[in-house]
């Protein structure tokens, strides 16, 4: 499978020795691990094999945008079932490498073995190119707050699948093709956690879990109050029109708690000029919580919150 | 779990954000990344979950000296069944973190995953501190063979395991449970990566699959021939006990064949003072295969070749 993994500029010495040496020109390193387990992060008839390659890229590529860094180079750990076809294994590493290409990142190792389980372990690295890194807790009152990619469409995806609206060649009715496409492949916006980081972004966090829980993460590491107002996420007819088919579905319920796009919140200094791709959605004020609308929600009342408060 | 896992002087930023961020003084980092999976990397009911730990760190962080480079940090993903009881997961984390400070690296980040098996990935990194990466393509006719660490001690284990040698209690009869202790827990020579590195080893590797497969990768990836005299290996009485033991197995094939004792090889230009620690049991040649006693063993021929030419 080597052959398939292409070489990156961060890769001085490659799979093939005990292990690699990249490139760290910053004198830090940023690393980060996750797993993707079948049945619980994926499910083979619903996803490629390319498809959760590249999910499973995204997943740590991300984390390490996250902080601000450029993703430099992915480790790989793949335990595979017997029964599971050699294409499907080939798929998955052209994925994988596909996802990382777009992040700008090589495959600078792996490992693989037999197990009871299909298993990936992605470890990603980065690069911070000088600037501090952008974690969670300096949010301060006054900051404004901005996201960049999409919100909510990975789950509502999930939901049509779910509901069976997804048709044997995996497509949707028209409109929709969207959603289900973003949940099987999520796009992660990587330049833009380098970019905020250049910025002078304060706080910047991964939304994996979904925008209310993780902003809840950045209000407690913080120590602020997060408001968000929900009329400035951008609108997406894709979702309304999900939540139609789906018998008025509330697609805020996937704005606010859907996780699986990652999309990047931070939050900037009052005054910063937000670039394109960019869009404010609320700001950072005294107190310890996440207020949608007004109602409070957040890590302390979780999801229940804004339903009932909004 | 996360109070049980000591920072580490390469820790810029631990746990608990996005991704770690950690020291790459060197400006470039190693990584390696492994898989260990339950029922063919370990046994619940041979190996405490303290002792898997030990086994799991020691495996990437080796790896890592292997490069000549000093461990720094370790990432843990870790796969567990519904049924695992948690002090097993405690005690597995104390094992990685103890393993980690005998290496002095940091346990960096981490993942928890429910899944139909237990599993764990682990990736280690490090740092060259100005060293050239030590690979195996570097061996040159006319160096010298030294290894340090034990040769056979797990593998004999394994077999007193296996034979039912050992108790409920997990020992085994005196003079033999310290390759008990072996099997169930590797003690890597960690800073004799480094070591060699800076006494100008031409090339190394982590004896992971065995003396001699392992030195076969070597001379294949180097293009030369190595001689391996079984009689410059250190003599180790415990390894003859317990071939005794098992009704006059061959203690040679423990040594030369026998990976899980996470040794070092490595060549070293001719005049090198080699220091103690470290046992000088052959040379390089022109050629490309493994020689065991002048008989022809290695990569071709697998290991059936040393026993019918010694």
């Amino acid at each position: 499978m080597q052959a398939l993994l292409p070489a990156g500029s961060a890769d001085l010495l490659g799979i093939g020795d005990d292990a690699a040496v990249l490139r760290a020109p910053d004198g830090r390193v940023v690393a980060t691990t996750d797993l993707l387990v079948e049945g619980r992060h994926f499910r083979r008839h619903w996803s490629s094999a390319y498809d959760v390659g590249c999910k499973a890229a995204a997943r740590s590529l991300i984390d390490v945008a996250a902080m601000g860094a450029l993703p430099t180079a992915l480790l790989v750990g793949f335990a595979t079932r017997g029964d599971l076809p050699i294409e499907w294994a080939i798929d998955l590493m052209r994925g994988i490498a596909a996802e990382c290409a777009r992040a700008g990142a090589a495959v600078a190792g792996g490992d693989v073995s037999s197990a009871d389980a299909v298993l990936l372990a992605v470890t990603g690295l980065g690069d911070l190119a000088g600037q501090d890194p952008v974690t969670r807790s300096g949010a301060r009152p006054g900051d404004v707050l901005a996201v960049t990619g999409t919100l909510g469409s990975s789950a509502a995806g999930l939901a049509l699948f779910e509901a069976g609206l997804v048709g044997q060649d995996g497509h949707a009715e028209a409109g929709l093709d969207e959603l289900v496409a973003a949940h099987r492949r999520p796009r992660p916006p990587y330049p833009a956690g380098p970019e905020a980081a250049r910025l002078g972004a304060t706080a910047m966090i991964d939304i994996s879990d979904g925008l209310v829980a993780d902003l809840g993460h950045v209000a407690t590491a913080s120590g602020v109050r997060i408001t968000v107002d929900i009329g400035l996420v951008p609108d997406n007819p894709a979702l309304h029109k999900a939540a139609e088919a789906l018998d008025g579905a509330d697609w805020r319920r996937w704005v606010l708690a859907g996780g699986e796009d990652h999309a990047l919140a931070a939050t900037f200094p009052p005054g910063t000029v937000i670039p394109p791709g960019w869009s404010v959605i609320g700001g950072v004020s005294s107190g310890r919580e996440v207020l949608v609308d007004g109602g409070i929600s957040g890590d302390k009342r979780g999801l229940r919150g804004w339903e009932h408060f909004a």
